[in-house]
């Protein structure tokens, strides 16, 4: 089983939810499993408010952080798992069957890294910029003629394989690792700011309308993440960038 | 993963469900998995009404068969498999985690017999009386600090563990099994009962009180649960009695 430190690195984060009872339901399954942190996104007030001040609600309610951004909520993240139905859309990144999802999460654990599990709002799940976030997909086997489950369900069997199969796959999940500490999310995120503003700078761009500036955006988010950097690539790369930028404004 | 034909085999079992919303998310858990027959001992009227009747409610819910007691709703299951938190009571029979669940259940698949996974109430659970009618008990692995699972919750995570991970136990379940098939829980209460006919008739009672009497009946349904009989083992075992049966009546 999970050790309380290795939990105590795995986020919980709900975008927008929607009913007070699902985000009690996913709190209560926090509780169940043993894990504490759980991040709400861009929370709907009301629902919010309501599900913090239920009768009985687990103390990691109160505890909870709030942010207005999926970014921001999973900045300090290693690997960043998405969930939902993918039914309905063709995913960009890996997707995983939850039952095999141990030996990744474990993996980034026993470097010491931070994992997050992102839920999406209940009606539409996560949208396509949310998935660009995310590292990989995971996919809870379900039934096509039904394949939508309840949020708070979902948490539930998401968590319970977490706390429940990573023993068995602790062995396996050494694995090939080596070349530092994994870049987090944060990380990514502001080498892609820097690659941007010198893409900027260097008046690079084969497109030029605004709606084609964020598809470039959303494509170089999905591609660092892609990649596998570590915070010690994202130091270089990161100095290479930032000295081209300078030459391109001192030549302006 | 399971067939349809094994799924069609796995009945889930609600004791006397109190809160609609938990009828109305077991039923979808089993939509989200592909599992169809439900049946429910002894239901509240009221909440049972509405959630049979809530909009978009699954239609196995419609069909859901409804029973007095959990004798009849599990009599034609060779496995009868207990859920709940065991923290506060002392089990009487085999206690499985809910990860080491699918081998047993996948044997008794393969022998063409009939399981059930039966889910207690939400505020005490399973009662003593209930326990005896189950040949094992499944536990899921929760945190001693919140052990107690939401009734939807927790058959959603009993549901995924046999959709999703009976596949891998396939193999490994072939087991010794041989001696034929393996007597329903109905065939056991039969047997039961007249094992209970004959001691009377034979005026056999080392104890003689009423509640005594009921002891001796709980303590029977265990052991015949214990020793894994076939139904051709009931068939003899039940011919052997009613003949005694029959000579000590005739002596009266």
């Amino acid at each position: 089983l999970l050790t309380e430190n290795q939990r105590g690195r795995i986020e919980v984060v709900l975008v927008s939810p929607r009913n007070p009872l699902n985000i009690g339901a996913a709190a209560r399954a926090m509780a169940n499993f043993g894990f504490a942190r759980l991040a709400v996104v861009a929370p709907y007030a009301p629902p919010w408010r309501e599900a913090r001040s239920a009768v009985g609600a687990p103390e990691l309610l109160e505890a909870a952080a709030e942010t207005a951004t999926l970014a921001e909520a999973v900045s300090g993240c290693a690997l960043v798992v998405g969930t939902g139905t993918l039914t309905y859309r063709k995913p960009e990144q890996p997707v995983v069957p939850l039952p095999d999802l141990a030996p990744f999460v474990l993996r980034e654990l026993a470097r010491g890294s931070r994992v997050a599990v992102v839920f999406g709002p209940e009606n539409h799940g996560l949208s396509r910029q949310d998935l660009s976030y995310c590292h990989m997909l995971v996919e809870i086997p379900t039934d096509p003629h039904q394949p939508s489950m309840n949020l708070g369900q979902a948490v539930a069997v998401c968590l319970y394989e977490l706390a429940s199969r990573v023993c068995s796959a602790e062995t396996s999940a050494a694995g090939p690792g080596g070349g530092g500490q994994p870049a987090t999310s944060g990380s990514l995120d502001r080498l892609a700011g820097v690659v941007e503003e010198t893409m900027q700078a260097a008046s690079y761009s084969s497109r030029s309308r605004q709606t084609r500036h964020e598809e470039a955006r959303h494509d170089l988010r999905l591609l660092l993440r892609r990649v596998a950097l570590t915070e010690r690539d994202i130091r270089r790369i990161l100095g290479l960038f930032r000295r081209i930028l300078w030459r391109l404004k001192r030549g302006d």
